[in-house]
């Protein structure tokens, strides 16, 4: 086969949708969602099913010893760095049917592709499947991947505990998955994830293709502003302390806040709990989270440094008590400029619209940027909805990321030929 | 005994306060608080203990069908409409010693300073105690007055429920208080009740004695602001609809609402629930109370009026559904000018500062408030704070509260000399 002719090389959209769609049956909710939390039996089911495609492709299937799974398609020259590509099966708990599994079988659909056309290329291709990137009932979340790029001690991810106090080391060995690869530890030549965009950019914009720059830095907080707790009728309202009303100040300076360091600044109070609750108390104490964003860890920390000086100042000014704690922070994570590029470029090359963004969520990518040059490929989702059992993604869609992934992947293991 | 010498009559501060530390042991919290539900055990013995100390000071008690306990002090003409004072001593779960309890036990004392010098009236007093003031366990509150006054039906009292499934009447009858008066019909020469003022005026003002003016109408709403749920990562802030920001505004149009029609004016948003709640996502719903109150029902129709108006105004610029659900309402309620004009001069010539003021929570005076003159006594708390263990009040101001609790009731029953 000729280079020349793999300009012409599809893969099969209506074999990758009806892999979606026998991988949704696994943990499948009443309301089209999927519920298949990490190292659960029905994990282990689904992580079987994609075991099993793999071996009928002919790849070498390998677990390590977080229980990542790795499929590999040999290279004309196994000696060269793997050009790997996939996500996570894991879901939330009302979660979706493409969060994930899309990436997973995406790089599955590549190498069936390539196959089925008898393509050999120069280095081998691996499709991954990382262990717990959610993190909904093991935290941290993306806990594979981070193993795997060293962020993440294998022996802090094994005694990480769900709720009912079971232990990820535990459930690896109860389901079989505890494998016998060390994590990480060899070169990779380029990693490539292919994702639903968990936002509503593509769909509002009649887009594609996201060619994804990098993840957004995130710092959370808890703020905490406490007044006095009063009887709602008797308290004039030049006498009250009233917490509700110091939070609602801060709580639209979240976003103005984001405002003023667009157009990649985020601001969300996503929880507020208020006490004590009642409908005739003035409230006095009332907690919120606070979630701040930015593609640059300068503008998160400018953003951060607001925040404080807004809490200081309203505290001043109204009489409150006004904490800021910090629960943790990820810092901004830029891609590959040159996967970013071939993404864009193969979008083009198969005329899908396409435009350069950043991804507000994190993937198991971002620890992958760490280790190899890294890119990801977004498809529109509808409603911009995910983390939800309504969460859904057109067939042509899925299709199109797929013929992307196909040629980035193609691009970096390089052509050897027809085998 | 000459009604000259009477200008010199003073209650027994001690025995008030004794008394009021011995009621206060009936259900006494570790906090120092009191938890005395209505119909509860605890109840009937706070109950058997006020009417133990009636029968002791000669009073002929008398209990009518929704439990409220009347003590009568005959008077020179037993045909003479009774003046009536008192309150209630069931309290809230995390309650205080004084609330409602100083109004009986100053009514008590009233009569036992009388019995002491050998004072005799011209019409009949009665001491009385409401049953459930606070609605806690049983709802609606200032329900005995309520039943009392006709402002709620005998049988709609009895049905109420609390959340076991008990019955007001299965628990008047279990705890022997299903009296066999039938509520009210009878007139009222004029009511009056000794309070702790539950707000921080008077302590501010240094001042000890409230002349009551009436109490605020109420209005209650449940407001609930729709957007739409997303991922707080990957949504850019001008394709939101957040719930949260939307409740933020109209939760600070509230306070500014309850500011534009002072002095009375009040908003509080005590209540705020948010969906889903969760660190990382645009809330797609927020429910929260709003309490408006003012002095007069016309002004409290301005306020609800401009609330429906903001709602709609924000509905409209922030693309989100507002709902503003009116869920009770009460109207304002004057106090019988000539009753107010006592109690004020009263305090004048006991040399106690006082003023003229609203009460802004509801008490058993409101319903006596339609059928009889009525007038209330307020007296300051520490830091304005009631419905809570922390709730204090000094013995000074008890009792200064408590003489001029003594003047108006003997101006309204009448000298008739000594017995």
């Amino acid at each position: 086969m000729q280079a020349r002719t793999l300009d012409h090389l599809r893969i099969d959209g209506e074999r990758l949708w009806d892999s979606l769609m026998q991988l949704a049956r696994i943990g499948a909710t009443p309301k089209g969602g999927v519920c298949r939390l990490a190292l659960t039996d029905l994990d282990r089911q689904a992580r079987e099913l994609v075991a099993h495609w793999g071996r009928e492709a002919g790849l070498q299937v390998r677990v390590d010893r977080i229980g990542n799974l790795f499929m590999r398609r040999e290279g004309r020259d196994p000696g060269r760095a793997p050009v790997i590509a996939g996500s996570h099966i894991d879901t939330q708990p009302t979660g979706g049917k493409f969060d994930g599994n899309y990436g997973v079988l995406a790089a599955l659909e590549v190498v069936r592709t390539l196959d089925e056309h008898r393509v050999q290329t120069e280095a081998p291709i691996e499709v991954v499947s990382w262990t717990n990137e959610e993190g909904s009932r093991f935290v941290p979340v993306m806990m594979g991947s981070g193993v795997f790029a060293g962020a993440i001690a294998l022996e802090q991810a094994y005694a990480a505990r769900d709720l009912d106090g079971h232990s990820v080391r535990e459930e690896l060995e109860r389901i079989g998955w505890l494998g016998e690869a060390a994590p990480g530890g060899f070169p990779v030549g380029a990693y490539f994830e292919a994702h639903i965009e968990q936002g509503p950019v593509l769909e509002a914009q009649q887009e594609v293709i996201g060619a994804v720059l990098g993840t957004l830095g995130v710092r959370w907080f808890d703020c905490t502003v406490t007044g006095m707790e009063c009887h709602a009728g008797p308290t004039p309202m030049d006498m009250r302390r009233d917490a509700m009303q110091g939070a609602a100040a801060l709580i639209q300076e979240v976003v103005a806040l984001a405002r003023r360091h667009g157009p990649n600044g985020r601001g969300t109070v996503g929880m507020v709990q208020v006490f004590p609750n009642s409908r005739n108390v003035i409230p006095g104490q009332v907690k919120f989270s606070i979630d701040l964003r930015n593609d640059s860890d300068a503008a998160l920390e400018a953003m951060a440094a607001q925040m404080h000086e807004s809490a200081a100042r309203l505290a001043q000014a109204a009489g409150l008590r006004v904490a800021l704690e910090p629960v943790s922070s990820y810092p901004a994570q830029p891609f590959d400029p040159q996967c970013v590029a071939a993404v864009e470029r193969a979008a083009q090359q198969l005329g899908h619209p396409c435009r350069r963004m950043i991804s507000g969520a994190g993937h198991d990518a971002v620890y992958m940027a760490r280790l190899a040059p890294t890119g990801m490929i977004f498809v529109p989702c509808r409603d911009g909805v995910s983390h939800n059992e309504l969460e859904d993604a057109r067939p042509e869609h899925l299709r199109a990321g797929c013929d992307v992934l196909l040629r980035v992947v193609l691009e970096r293991a390089g052509l050897a030929g027809a085998r």
